[in-house]
């Protein structure tokens, strides 16, 4: 269903109606960017952009669809000829997938006729927003475990089955290293991975029998679940038998805590696992983790090798949402591109006009100085320096002589409505995810209270922003 | 996909393994309940019933996804067959969807052998609990705007393609008149609606301009944005000008507000239409809503006649999940069905043992009273009076001796794999949950700080549980 023509807002199709008849279809360009870091978080992480584009590949009305339409009293049956065969035809830049990303950057632009970039904007927030949302709280939860091995486990939380499915994609990218959602590991091709539940704890005559029965079945993938009576009462040296046995055969123990405390639980275990000759045993723990918690339990210096994030991860938790937004930037105007600007009482929330690029700077090290928008046809020139002006206020300024390196982040991934860029597998998009964050100064990824990452304004970008302001004001 | 023998945890397909292994396949029955209420409201509902139930009549692995399984390394090729085979054949009550709903109650059991129940966890978990979670947010909205009009707005910012249509079908449930959802509209009937953007004023070169075409188009759906540039300084004043032409015709002017204080403006507006003779012209207000804004202006009087309502409403906002689980409560032994209970050193997460229904106890008014969980061979006598025990302590009790109706809630929605109850057209759930909402008391359905339903057990219920309990720590 991805790329049904239907999945827009019904206000998109009859406002396109009104272009239509108004003859008002000029080319224009939106620039899809967000205000606000989700989780209060310094950095997010760019996702989605592979389901986006083959949706838009494929984004048409079925017969069905149009004749759903017509019902609904709204549209004529010229218009509905026309949506008939409609097709996006625009052209895309974007940034790649698993981009460490900023509020105010633009992040992907659309270069189409009005009528085309308008119908696709609510599917394009859809996928991006969600996206994102999810990678960017993966790369928390990642960063918050020192980067352990995260496990994600949302699927019978998440925000139906879609949520499940491209939230496993998202936190993938986001540097998750498995999933317990098999459907969305044949679909990606992401591992798979998992433990025991309570009830298989429970469908035997007791837990010994219960651990046995499964290290029988699966010698080297026992992860065994030892809180289902009692933690460090029966179920650790429970599993501890079967570790033993498993040791034998050169397998290695896991062991699985779902409850308690788990600093005080993980170490009492590790302490009896160390003394039993278990050493290599695994410690998993679960249990409505978030990246809080897990920073918590990291500081306490709790033995967990394993991390399994359900709810928090796939859903977002106590940010549902992620504030990507689509406004217009640009339009023709008697054959001409024109910069459009939308101002609003709250600066914040007063676009940057024109079509634009984002450089990224680097240090000789190659750890990241700060972003600057600029307009896409200025003469960029990376060999000399740049001045950086704040994006609200034209006064605030600073300049970067030295720097190695200003990497454009947008490129084009498609043509007149078809991919032309290679799209990465997802393997690759997760590498550059976790290798970008890297080069960012660990103030930017603190979990709380980070430091902000400075993104500005080029003077020619600055300047036409605010000289826009004021011929704005003077009307 | 969504019934896909793959929407599950690889856990359970490792466990279903080892019980096909071990011979360990009981007759058994599983209750679904949920612990604690989203947006510390005082009543959920339930939601998704009827879409499970399509899915569990689908479930079943296709070739390909055997063969994913298979290079899994974890299955072996009797298992896979088995697989390939596989159907659900269990019986399945539930509570009609729309029911209010209240923690510890079992809302669906699953009565079937041990491997379908595991099987069908997760996604059974994923769709009631995303659902459920949705049509609570939307009733909570629904009783804070006074039973208002509710306009479900949030594809753009779901949580994935299916969190925006399953949301918009849950939103419906709970309450919201219409949504802007093309697709949802289609595929299950709910009315669609919306208003125009502020990238519609601005491909104009007035507002005024931009208004007089949206309302020559569309006479008799004109809602028009103002505050584009200045809501009291241009945009009402243009709208009026354009309701006044469109009263001469017979028409409605609509304006909606997506920004500033939506209390002061609402009334401004108000006064500036009823002056201006259009006394008829609604407002529509959106911009981040929720229960709680939407609540505050009622309690100050705001003239908003709908509320365009979108994140908050489709991903729950500050919930969200909701927090549905599936617990077994009884195993077949020696050909018998017998109680099993989880003890947990937490109480609340005790279960409540044994195939359960629950009873709803009005008054004479058809006012709820409270609700009673006994078991299912219960000779329950709804003449006589009935004592109600505290799930958690045994000694607190009260008895109620007058009610006019003892209601079961739960029935037999599917036999042997069939959907065997009529499921009713969505208008109906509908219907259901707000004329449910209408037989509790006001003090439970408060926004804020809301008086706790009671949710008591049987005698014998309580009997059970607390023997079992017993049983428990005596071993």
């Amino acid at each position: 269903m991805i790329h049904s023509g239907l999945l827009t807002d019904l206000y998109e199709l009859t406002m396109i109606q009104g272009y239509y008849y108004t003859r008002r279809n000029p080319r224009v360009v939106f620039d899809m960017f967000f205000r606000t870091q989700p989780f209060s978080s310094g950095f997010s992480i760019f996702a989605g952009l592979e389901e986006l584009l083959q949706a838009l590949e494929q984004f048409s009305f079925t017969d069905e669809e149009i004749d759903y339409l017509r019902q609904l009293g709204y549209f004529d049956a010229d218009f509905l000829d026309f949506l008939r065969d409609f097709r996006f035809r625009g052209d895309i830049y974007a940034m790649d997938e698993g981009t460490v990303i900023f509020p105010g950057e633009p992040l992907l632009r659309v270069h189409s006729s009005l009528i085309e970039a308008q119908i696709i904007e609510s599917l394009l927030l859809n996928i991006l927003n969600f996206q994102s949302l999810i990678a960017t709280k993966a790369a928390r939860i990642y960063l918050a475990s020192n980067k352990g091995k995260v496990l994600e486990f949302g699927l019978r939380r998440a925000q139906g089955v879609d949520g499940a499915v491209s939230a496993t994609r998202a936190a993938y990218i986001g540097g998750a290293v498995a999933s317990s959602n098999t459907y969305a590991g044949k679909k990606f091709g992401i591992p798979v991975s998992g433990t025991m539940a309570h009830s298989w704890v429970m469908a035997f005559d007791s837990e010994r029998e219960a651990f046995r029965n499964f290290a029988d079945i699966y010698p080297d993938k026992s992860i065994l679940l030892i809180d289902t009576y009692d933690t460090l009462g029966s179920g650790i040296d429970n599993a501890i038998e079967v570790g033993l046995e498993l040791k034998k055969q050169g397998q290695r123990l896991g062991v699985r805590l779902d409850s308690g405390d788990l600093s005080y639980l993980s170490q009492k275990i590790r302490k009896k696992l160390d003394k039993a000759g278990l050493t290599d045993a695994l410690i998993t723990v679960s249990n409505d983790l978030n990246e809080e918690i897990i920073h918590q339990l990291i500081t306490d210096g709790a033995p967990i090798d394993m991390w399994g994030v359900g709810t928090n991860l796939v859903t977002g938790g106590s940010t549902a949402a992620f504030s990507g937004v689509y406004k217009l930037v640009a339009k023709e105007d008697d054959g001409f591109m024109v910069p459009t600007i939308k101002v609003s009482n709250n600066v914040e929330k007063t676009t940057n006009p024109g079509s634009k690029q984002v450089y990224r700077f680097y240090d000789d090290e190659g750890m990241c100085i700060a972003d600057l928008i600029a307009l896409e046809e200025e003469l960029f020139d990376d060999q000399r320096p740049h001045t950086f002006y704040h994006p609200m206020s034209p006064n605030t300024f600073f300049t970067v002589y030295n720097y190695s390196e200003a990497r454009p982040l947008l490129s084009k991934k498609m043509e007149a409505g078809k991919i032309t860029a290679e799209l990465p597998p997802l393997q690759q998009l997760r590498s550059t995810a976790l290798e970008e964050l890297e080069s960012f100064d660990q103030t930017y990824k603190r979990i709380i209270n980070p430091h902000i990452y400075k993104v500005s304004l080029s003077s020619s970008l600055k300047n036409l922003k605010f000289k826009m302001i004021d011929e704005y004001h003077s009307h």
